[in-house]
């Protein structure tokens, strides 16, 4: 990584992991699409605030990756937040094309997990009260595999 | 942490950090809000799948952590999400109340970053063609501070 230009004032907020990076979520501007989540040091959020291209710090390959240099598949920046505890960003962007490498719009198209509909079902969930519950402390009922 | 009661199925997609936790983003379901990141080992993943409940492991803390257990600000599962590479969450929920423990309904709320706006103006933005630019892997024209 390099020696970073970030304002010193935005560099004393952000906590980083013990790798120096910062997760940053990026969203589509307008729909709010959840687009995919990357990963930032100083320099790379730098770059992003004063680029208007979102850059992220690849982990994979060990260097700074503008978003769409290679693709095509830009991400134009539009607004970023850091959140109340300074160790996560919110990248909202409008997105060129695909965010995902594999094609899809988003890195969670289709990619959806199990729930166990039974434990909770759905008019339950839309007529419940926002009373503290405390069964989510309690040991988990529902044991087996949730397939 | 505990044994985890997670589908080994699930569990052998999952690539987690060197502290066994993977990135969950928390959007509401309905409005696209992104509402928090917090951090889920293969337990939490589990139980938030069965329990109907976001569920996640507070690094602080060091212990499972059943968001809206102390504040009533539940998150109600819709669904969740395993990316391409298996080590970010998107969750979907339908939050009770703030997000945030400052009160606000996202952790981002109010909370943007200052961004070099003549370096990008918007309108050359809207207008900029899909093409990949070169320009994000030179050196940063903008040096000096953000503010």
């Amino acid at each position: 990584m390099t020696v970073s230009s970030l304002d010193p004032a935005i560099a004393a907020r952000l906590k980083r992991g013990p790798d120096g990076l910062v997760p940053a979520v990026a969203q589509q501007y307008d729909t709010g699409e959840v687009l995919m989540l990357a990963w930032m040091d100083d320099e790379a959020l730098h770059r992003t605030l004063t680029t208007g291209r979102a850059t992220y710090w690849s982990r994979s390959r060990g260097e700074y990756w503008v978003k769409g240099d290679t693709s095509g598949h830009v991400q134009h920046v539009r607004s970023v937040a850091l959140d109340c505890d300074g160790d996560t960003l919110l990248v909202r962007v409008d997105q060129v094309g695909a965010a995902c490498h594999t094609g899809t719009r988003t890195c969670f198209d289709g990619r959806d997990l199990p729930l166990t509909a039974d434990a909770v079902p759905s008019d339950v969930v839309a007529s419940e009260s926002a009373s503290p519950a405390e069964a989510g402390t309690q040991t988990d009922p529902a044991e087996g595999s949730i397939r």
